[in-house]
């Protein structure tokens, strides 16, 4: 598996993006913990970076799906990680189930808008007093003539505020557990349909998150993507590429933190010399260079295998454990070999530590990947 | 060594008044970035808090060092990091010198008001670009009559932009290295002060934290404390009591949070059945509950040993280093296991993460620590 | 609590005894798999080594417990793990419950000689199949006039092939479960008690351990220990002794492993410079030495609490979890340290591995310490 | 890069050949402290393993390097890792420069036979006093006539009591420091070669382990492999491929370890369900599991680099780091779960224990990769 050419100049170009286009705002952006996500997604959109790996029969570039993970890699440089988060929603968290399984007109209808930038999407599945357990969601959707009618609540609800339609988990049968559950597409501005508030978190503060209220929203039966009881495993496919996207972006942001912190103990001298000569400092930060690289390689391996078909569940599992154990010990020693300045909020390390730290939760806490895994490998019965 | 009627009393007092007094208040501090410290500092001394274990003569107690361990202790369960740590300037980083050292009259004009809680102190060692290395310091101080005429900076100054007065470390000759420092008490309404700017910290937020100008600034030589040219010594002396003071406020802190963790997880329910009924994380809270006992009699033994007059600089960087690691560990894992609203702003967790990141760098890097330890134990010659 | 003269003598004593009348044999016993343990105790015995803290009615010494702690910690200093434990079995694990529970014929005709040395004595409660599981215990003592018929097998024991009597922990009743358990002392010479095998470990190889079998071997009802039926009570106390005994010994193992290899470090040059030039290993034994201090100190408090008759369960929980630990890094890092020597059983650090390792395992391993140590936080329901 | 079915029917032949040939004598040749060299190896180059990726016209199968990464994790499942690392000497440590840099005449007259399992070879860089320190080898060779005049000693050498030859580094010039050495392939039977003992090891113990002694030894000069000078140039080389073969192997003996604790664990019962059912336990094996995964992926990406001719060096590097750290908790947490019985000589665990410490030592210890790779990331000037 080799990168070619173009799979460099869209690297290129995107890390020009992500430097001009996008960090220059970035201050602003979590001062005002919003970005303006339709102006910068038309942008994406124009680009072809949204759905540079979808159908071009929907506004996608069907590329090869390293440029996904040429794309999260960069995105991973956004100087916060909020940003990086709210284009990872779009391009692999809220659209691949509707790739995979939406009809035509459905398609059409929302996946094209959303490739090219022109909406803003979003995935509506956690609930408040559920967390990681999507069996006990109760968020009800009940037919009745060519509707759902849809009552409930969402929290945690990324681009939660900003999103023109989200792909949303709901029961549409008592069975109860994992079954029964079905994905629709919702349009937020269908009447019932409101943002409850606008949570304040520790880091990602320019992403905006919301809980939701759904009081007996309407929507049409043909917004139903896939089969309908089918929802779950539906959405288990799409946990898992989300997964792989953490992986590949926190190797991009990863890497690019600890080639700053070396660059700046390459100059910073204390007691008459630079804070690098220190071999317990160098040492400490070489091993954890040495497990960004294991992790890069192991991205690669679970790219090849996703092009080839493959089901990647186990690698996305172990990748995302793994992310989330390796990126908060890489913050939280990038901060702390910048000493009192690391701790200033104009440093970029505090808000590194701030953001990294929602990687062992969001997308399924490292406690849910130890279980998952505990399965497949048959330490759980 | 035992803890008497009257040393249970004075703990139940404080944590009354933290629960009534301070922690109702936290949020707003906390939003504005400042805590009203000469109110606070006022209940305070006519509580007998701030000089506790301070001599009778000029405004303390008279009690004992248990005292000073319990009320670092308590004033841990500040909802806020930022507040204890403010108080803990006033009563064991800016004054003991002062105490030890000063003059009669330097003790009444201001160890006595301090202790009474009528004036707001601070300490002003860390300078731009030195941090750690105390031996660096450039700020400068020269006789001109009666007078040491100040300039410099200083950076890191707790309660900087409200203390009446700092306890300052100056070079006072040529000499260089550790040589040739002194301890001056500056008034800061005097002309040549100036507030610089105030920082933006990623925790600590209630606290105020200055970076100092001395332009010119005049002040008594009659307030040097101490001897001349002795500054570095006594200083260090006063980071040994600033680094038993965190070791004691951390006993306090860690345990609440792990308490209040254990409570939630008995009755947050996933899958069907309570947190806390996954063994692994109850196992690892364990762990770490264990490790807090450790170092609460560790804190035990080293009070002990003060109070009998021994040098406690081992003890002190012993704990400190254990206090940075664990702290750290126990706040990622009460954040982690609040799942996704443990990382909402709502929630104490977030803001105990990033007060709580400050103690591994904060009077002392852990590193400065482990250089410290490896000198004193024979492992670096 | 302070050491006096004659604490300090004791341990100077000790540890001549250790380093002349025990490590120049320790290389035959270990490759023998056997200590001459009659030949061994008597010397302890007629230095007042194995009753120090005992009852003088029964051949004591009477003194106080630190004397205890201090036996441990010298001990620790046996140039073969074996041979500590051995001790160990006589003075803290096979007759504290006797001492507190046994009639005075039983004291007279096993206490006195155990502690003046002239016999060799053991502790027979694990068995096949159970492991650290009491509860289900199978070994059964079935009256018979004035006799116990006891039927059954136990694995694991130290000293076993030697040991004159042994305190035997056997089910006494059908109550099941930690009820209808007895502690029995048991003659070795009487007719139904075999040794089944010898087995061969890993470390503690000086040390002789055993696997045996009952067959209707009989022994008067008045060798019964304490209250029938109360055996399980009364060996969770021995435990607790067991504990503390393992929290003593490694402080001193470990502080001699340290001081060792640092010592080591300093003259051993690689690339023109003594090896402990290397920070990030100088650092590494720093934490660890500081990390030995926590835990001498945390014995002293525990040592303390013994001696004012306080329940140190937990105490003795958390040490013998930390000791499980740490001793397995300290032996880990010091063989590290010594490279390819290290590696070399001609060397001191390949055995002190080997031994060590047992630490974690050996008087309930260290998930039994977090599941107890986990109810009595109230992490476990 | 994918594994044909050639590649899968040569792995299923030597898992067989290991279980079948190797495991059943395995306790005898640990007892012995020998394994019977010549005749193990003339049957592995029968089968073609020696020799399997070495060039056909000096016996080797030219077959492709997959097969030696399958050669390596099948011969990690050996019950004794010293009789892989016996075998891997031959393979990848004492033979690839021969191959690379060796005149005709002498890979005909020492190459082939080694391929074809007719001689039994070692590697003799290691000396007393110089461990990982290659530059400062003292071990000489002066040219007298035809002949190289051999003086020095040589510590550690594997197959070295066996060995028919040995690939010698040795100094042939004054110039000191990394230049001036050269590999010469010597003649065990020749006149001033001499074991000067065999050392006696915590594992590995089937493996016969010497030190050497040369006095007045002559060798050919033209026994001297590739470039007068560049020996240790040459040999660098040939320790990439040593660490990659220990990459390789630790993933195939780690994943049988892994599999046969957790199936213990599924039918060893305490307190009435199989210690599996405890979930701190599967967590803690299935966060290994994931680790092993991820070296094997690791180790693919290298495999792969390596056939296309690139340099593997920092793949190396860091996958021996890796392996250092990981096969010692694999190994620690596999004895540990296995309770008092992971103690015992007679149970698998306690032996792999043994064998796996000297991972992180052998072929370059931890800290040595850390420096190797500090200095290739920058982190070290």
């Amino acid at each position: 598996m080799q990168f070619s050419k173009e799979h460099d100049a869209f690297r290129a170009m995107l890390r020009e993006f992500v430097a001009h286009e996008i960090n220059p705002h970035v201050d602003k952006w979590e001062a005002d913990g919003d970005i303006p996500l339709h102006e910068l997604f038309k942008k994406l959109g124009d680009l072809g970076v949204l759905g540079v790996e979808f159908d071009p029969a929907y506004g996608g570039q069907g590329a090869d799906h390293l440029y996904m993970m040429i794309a999260a890699e960069e995105l991973g440089r956004c100087a916060s990680g909020g940003v990086s988060m709210a284009i990872g929603v779009q391009m692999m968290m809220a659209t691949p189930s509707l790739q995979k399984y939406g009809t035509h007109e459905l398609k059409k209808k929302y996946l094209e808008p959303a490739l090219r930038g022109d909406v803003v999407t979003s995935i509506a599945v956690t609930e408040p007093g559920a967390g990681s357990d999507v069996a006990s969601l109760k968020t009800k959707a009940v037919k009745d003539g060519d509707d759902w009618v849809i009552n409930g609540s969402k929290i945690f609800i990324t681009n939660g505020t900003q999103a023109d339609w989200m792909c949303l988990l709901a029961r549409t049968s008592d069975e109860g557990g994992y079954r029964g559950m079905s994905q629709i597409v919702i349009d937020t501005k269908a009447e019932g349909f409101s943002v409850a508030r606008k949570l304040d978190k520790l880091g990602m503060r320019s992403s905006d998150t919301a809980e939701l209220r759904f009081d007996d929203m309407r929507v049409p039966i043909s917004n139903t993507i896939g089969e309908e009881g089918r929802g779950f495993q539906q959405q288990m496919g799409q946990f898992i590429v989300e997964r792989m996207f953490a992986c590949y972006g926190k190797v991009g942001s990863m890497q690019d933190a600890l080639d700053r912190t070396r660059d700046y103990l390459r100059i910073r001298v204390v007691n008459g010399k630079p804070l690098i000569a220190n071999q317990y400092i160098a040492f400490k930060l070489t091993e954890l260079s040495a497990q960004v690289d294991m992790l890069r390689v192991y991205n690669l391996k679970m790219a090849e295998d996703y092009m080839a078909g493959k089901d990647t569940t186990r690698q996305a599992t172990i990748g995302k454990l793994q992310v989330g154990r390796l990126s908060r010990e890489v913050a939280d020693l990038c901060l702390q070999y910048h000493g009192g300045m690391g701790y200033m909020e104009e440093n970029w390390t505090s808000r590194f530590f701030r953001d990294g730290r929602l990687t062992s939760i969001g997308g399924g806490a490292d406690e849910v990947m130890l279980q998952v895994l505990s399965k497949l490998d048959g330490f759980t019965p």
